[in-house]
């Protein structure tokens, strides 16, 4: 018997969309509503928790957009719901994406109502983009934005992603670590997410593998035996007790390396200072101490304050769902239709008509002194522009799309450039000016009026 | 150029995992530890903002588990890591589940430390499934969880996932839908999430609509033409404004049908008490009001306690990413090896060794009224046994898989039996009791003291 697929293959993505924009899809192709479009993509507001987002996905999501299409299966099933004509779906089965993509480059600081993605192209086509590019940009620009306060917190001590179980299924374990490498992680126990991602993987041993065997020491060193170097888990039944057996086990097998001892419950801080002194007594200032169980940024920025000797931290479930701020309210809008500013008059709420640039300004030293979100095309305006075209004429561009690879370094450029206050783990969003240039003030006031 | 793929496909899972389980598999395999082991997934404590979880996810993650396994591409992966030996690898290679898995029905209501699956097989089998079966049970127990709740608030009325752009991803999103049916919703805007489990199609329409024409009357006159009995989504520029259009254009166009309006922002029982009337008092009454917009089981629930006229609620961020409860703590514990009891000694954590089962007891009027952990095959105990065998000898049990398609008619009868103190909304976790067989906690007094 075959049984229908578990999770969700590339090909199956054209329909990972909500069913309005198909039947909107419907209703412009039967009006011959097929001008020229520009949808922004921005967020309205800031987590409270949060002093700046990092862009993170939207490259990766552009590639995938050059080669969403509806294949004979997908055609039929959408004719199965009797809500769409046989004329329509054959036109949906030519349907590609062949318009422009403009994105700020992966790993970029952005603020409220900064455009970090436009989308120009035929209605039909940069309309039925809307639900994938929200969901997909969604997760990496929140996991990322979580995970570069950890590793600020850490204060260049390694911080390796532990997450996989607790992440919200397949998609989220897995291009999370995407997200984790551009946001300055070390390393990731999650085996498909490092190999496809490029980042390291790391792993330690369960408490299972400790229970299984009859007595612990014998545990460690059938381990230590087979991996050398590897990381050993000493909380299984007493902290300090596992540690003694680790040294133990050096003492008594010389040569036996071990990397690390990994704290995994109680005190980390006072158990990390014990197990400490127990390693260098015994004259293995080499063998490490790896800490996890709850980490999050303020509990590491507790143990880094307090100089608990920790040299990994292993961070799962807090960094994993972004607990204290899982969602950032994305929107992707129409903002231009037919060579005309579209609006939507949103009371206390900042909407921007039209195609736009974001310009970010520089001191002497480099650092970001402020935006400024102006016309695309307008003149005089101060700063690096940051929107960079990605996909023309519905082709990715070789040379901007190689700026996603460097997305690492650039976050580590960006966080030098970054004022201080913003770099800071308390509530609180540094005041970092962000204005409207004059061309775009003016025209958001006449478009309301317009309206 | 061909890409990477940007999603994951079935073929992928196996190597969804955390590295230490192959390292611990390569270890076991090297000393020979083959003995048949059981692990039991439970989690540990309530989140306080629910007062029971809906144990979801488990038969589906079971039927994934049966097919399973590792192909040479992900071998050779796997060989580039350095960390594997060929022999090894070539073992994996034939690896495949061959054990008996135990779940509760998918939709059953589920408590702290009871065992909501375990897996009897050799030890390498059970323990290569650690990281995929609490991620891939995780998901859909946290949405479902959250959903009945956004359910019960509703009290009737139906609730409609909106939630696709805010979930984690991919597989969040399609396998949400699951959970949402299993948890009672009515329907979904997700076509790929509905397709592919059986959940009723829903969807309006965006302001994207209204602001690609020049004109909003104009816009709800199109979709209406094109759409009978649609939903217009009025508050694009002013929302009763909008209504009144619509009563317009019923009046202008008597052979339009308009099956409903869509308020989705502002003081959305205020709006639908005057939207209510504007319809009415045009002869109207045949046309519903969707309401969405920021709503969550609290907001859903003080509308209904005000009596807003709103017949039909769309939810999204709230429910999508379960925000107040975004994770469970999870634990797969090896609890038996080899024939002996295994537990990890954790102060203040309940650990409970070997093989379970849960029974349930109900009163004269089938009402719920505790529930018992024991051992398997413990004899004498009051209630029915919970945990069924979904999978013997690496195979399903179709009529136990069954239960599985009738999950939704299992959380209808499960809320009926369920204590009211449990299905309230309000912190508290509402005395629900779960004792401890004898035999069980004598065994786990014994097991204590013999590590």
């Amino acid at each position: 018997m075959t049984q229908p697929p578990y999770a969700v293959a590339d090909t199956d993505l054209s329909l990972l969309t909500d069913l309005y924009q198909l039947t909107m899809l419907q209703a412009y192709w039967a009006e011959g509503m097929q001008e020229r479009a520009t949808f922004s993509l921005y967020y309205r507001r800031l987590p409270t928790t949060r002093r700046f987002m990092l862009a993170c996905g939207q490259q990766h999501a552009a590639e995938l957009f050059t080669r969403l299409g509806f294949n004979d299966a997908q055609l039929a099933s959408l004719a199965d719901t009797g809500q769409f004509r046989d004329d329509f779906l054959a036109w949906l089965g030519q349907w590609r994406f062949t318009g422009d993509i403009w994105t700020l480059p992966e790993g970029t600081p952005v603020f409220e109502n900064e455009p970090f993605m436009e989308v120009d192209a035929p209605l039909a086509e940069a309309q039925l983009l809307e639900s994938l590019i929200m969901n997909l940009v969604q997760l990496e620009t929140v996991i990322a934005s979580k995970a570069v306060r950890v590793v600020l917190a850490a204060q260049g001590r390694p911080v390796m992603d532990f997450g996989l179980r607790r992440m919200h299924g397949i998609d989220a374990a897995v291009r999370g670590v995407r997200a984790y490498r551009t946001a300055g992680l070390a390393g990731t126990s999650n085996v498909l997410g490092g190999l496809r991602h490029g980042m390291p993987l790391s792993g330690t041993m369960a408490h299972s593998y400790i229970l299984a065997h009859d007595d612990e020491a014998a545990a460690f060193a059938a381990f230590a035996r087979h991996y050398p170097d590897t990381t050993l888990l000493v909380d299984t039944h007493d902290t300090l007790e596992g540690v003694r057996k680790v040294v133990e086990l050096m003492r008594a097998e010389p040569s036996l390396r071990v990397g690390a001892v990994r704290l995994d419950s109680g005190d980390l801080g006072q158990l990390a200072r014990e197990a400490r002194a127990l390693l260098d007594a015994a004259g293995h200032p080499e063998v490490k101490i790896v800490a996890s169980s709850g980490l999050d940024e303020w509990r590491i920025a507790a143990l880094v304050e307090a100089r608990a000797p920790i040299d990994v931290f292993g961070v799962g479930t807090e960094m994993g769902v972004s607990s204290d701020a899982p969602v950032i309210d994305l929107s992707y809008k129409l903002v231009e239709y037919a060579g005309t500013p579209r609006l939507k008059h949103s009371p206390g709420k900042t909407n921007l008509p039209c195609r736009k640039q974001l310009y970010r300004r520089h001191d002497a030293e480099g650092r970001y002194i402020g935006d400024t979100i102006a016309l695309r095309d307008e003149p005089g305006i101060e700063g690096e522009a940051l929107l960079r075209p990605m996909v023309r004429g519905g082709q990715l561009v070789q040379e901007e799309m190689a700026l996603a690879v460097g997305a690492r370094e650039r976050v580590i450029d960006s966080l030098s450039r970054l004022p201080d206050a913003l770099k800071r783990l308390e509530a609180g969003h540094g005041d970092y000016p962000v204005d409207l240039s004059p061309a775009l003030e003016r025209l958001r006031s006449t478009t309301r009026n317009a309206i």
